[in-house]
């Protein structure tokens, strides 16, 4: 056995499904449309020679795009391959092994994982009742010698949203670095008026993740970018990142992407208000969701629905997949991506039809 | 400063420049070539779909392509993100900080970075006068504990190929596991007769790298793989890797490579005559270079030329690109990669001009 021993221990994240063949797929997050047309039309764009050669290996063009979009300096830019890379890059770049990582429980699996690849301890704080973090986290974090903490923001899988002002408090208060993960901020109501990404030049500790797999609909082509104080940017962009970590293609489609923006907020705006009626509809049938500004639902079922787990077997024997966890609080639960009005319709059907089933047997 | 002192203390790897607008680019080892027209067809296949969900986190029909032309079980198949991906992945796999790392002295910087990274001390050999590595290598890398060594075939800078019973000898006498890296093999001689990955069944501390960014003219796709034993390879593959490292893109390209070689087996054919012709060339300029079976020529520069980075910079200064290393032993020589014929030919005349040039002056 050549594994180190702490991989030999651990056990490796686990991604949704992807089945095979025609489905309703809302068990990953994925954006229900398809990527804008400026990003297919950037596809013919690629000429033999950009796969020919070398990309640029800091992808500055692309950074530039990324850097105009959030009005802010280049060096406060990395681009990654999906944010998974980005999410890798901190923990190699700012934790020594045997040093503590800050998560939320429940919270994201992956960020427990690679706090396991890189052997560090992890402080595990649990959710309140409500979901929400304790108001005494930064103290837990920092008792606990957190080099680096993460915390998706909206959360995951809860949905929920945590004010511009919590989390700059949780900034200023955490002695590591804080990774704010905003996969999903592109579905957060405008009314809400959330920016977060602007407090970036106030925190020497912030990184904020982003990936254009939700909100640009580009989860097959891997690009995610982080921004950050340019000390924090840096090292990643520098040292520890792989010399060309995003390739040619990503690079093209991801400024063709920043370039059009109109399809992907209409995406977001359908989420929006699909999100509302899907929440509204599974309240008639009974079944709770938290309040989420993300794209997916966090479901509690209740038992006229028999189990969660029995529950999203039976969905995806007819074709719709949706999300169950097998850990304490979201075993009764299942998280539901808001798929197409067409896909949510079906998804609705199946969980009625579910209940009728149940209730004719029951009778 | 939130960084690792480690990470603080450290130099990142600088890749060769990848000079703008038009440029004779013989700096960074590319294929002359462009990338097989079925390469360019597969791009005009990808689907909004491909694009929007994610991709089979797995790579499962890319390995298979990848396990068919090697003739290997798909167990024995990661594919990676460039084979700088892969690099990687074996240290963070197989190398616990603080334990050692094996490399030869001059060799491909990346793996003393990667080392650095992990924060793991480096076992450096240093080559023979003929840059060859000593005999009695094994026992240099066991005596210092080394976990995983580095060893380029063909060897890079040098050219040189070690055969596959020297190999196989150093895998079996290794305690770490030994990371072949044939990022250049496809450039060796038919005649050779050099088959190294059909040992990959016999050693179980054997994993040998690929990269189709030389061999299939795709440096810009960033694609990777590595062969070895299914006890090295699952570890890297379930646990350590990114959930989702190789992109829809890459993926199905990748596919489309290995299911038509033509061009790239022509263009191994071309780069083999080239070597030979610019080496023959150099030599009657009274350059020397060592006997290549890669796709570049370290070349000796001799004091006609003044010394070897006032050559590099003249060249490049006429838009023709090498590469010329600051460490000792490459200081008076140049790295050249292999054009086309018409590159070769605009190198070779602006090396004899610039003996015209210095001659004159002397005189």
């Amino acid at each position: 056995m050549y594994e180190r021993p702490s991989i030999r221990r651990m056990t490796g994240y686990v991604p949704g499904e992807q089945p095979k063949g025609p489905a309703i797929k809302l068990n990953t997050n994925e954006n229900p449309l398809a990527p804008s047309d400026t990003v297919i039309q950037a596809l013919s764009e690629i000429t033999p020679a950009m796969l020919q050669r070398y990309p640029d290996p800091q992808a500055t063009k692309l950074r530039q795009a990324i850097a105009d979009y959030h009005h802010c300096p280049l060096d406060q830019v990395i681009a990654t391959n999906g944010s998974d890379e980005l999410l890798r890059l901190a923990v190699s770049t700012f934790v020594d092994p045997g040093k503590a990582i800050g998560i939320l429980n429940p919270g994201y699996h992956l960020y427990h994982v690679l706090a396991e690849i890189q052997n560090c301890p992890i402080a595990r704080v649990n959710l309140e009742e409500d979901w929400l973090p304790p108001a005494d986290l930064a103290k837990c974090w920092n008792d606990a010698g957190v080099r680096l903490a993460f915390i998706a923001n909206p959360q995951a899988p809860s949905g929920l949203l945590l004010s511009r002002d919590q989390l700059a408090q949780l900034a200023r208060d955490l002695e590591g670095v804080l990774v704010v993960d905003e996969a999903y901020i592109d579905f957060v109501d405008p009314s809400v008026a959330h920016d977060f990404a602007g407090e970036i030049g106030r925190h020497p500790n912030l990184l904020i993740a982003r990936t254009l797999s939700k909100g640009h609909s580009l989860a097959g082509l891997r690009l995610g970018y982080a921004l950050g104080a340019e000390s924090l940017i840096t090292p990643m962009l520098t040292k520890v990142r792989d010399s060309y970590n995003v390739d040619a293609i990503a690079q093209h489609l991801g400024c063709a992407a920043f370039n059009d923006m109109k399809r992907a907020r209409a995406s977001w705006q359908l989420v929006r208000e699909e999100r509302d009626r899907v929440a509204r509809e599974l309240g008639d049938l009974g079944i709770v969701t938290l309040p989420s500004q993300a794209n997916f639902l966090l479901a509690s079922i209740p038992s006229a629905f028999g189990d969660a787990q029995t529950l999203n077997a039976l969905l995806a024997s007819q074709g719709v997949h949706v999300r169950w966890f097998d850990v304490p609080r979201l075993r009764g639960r299942l998280r539901i991506s808001i798929g197409t009005r067409a896909e949510n319709d079906q998804l609705l059907s199946a969980i009625e039809a579910s209940l009728v089933v149940r209730t004719r047997r029951a009778s």
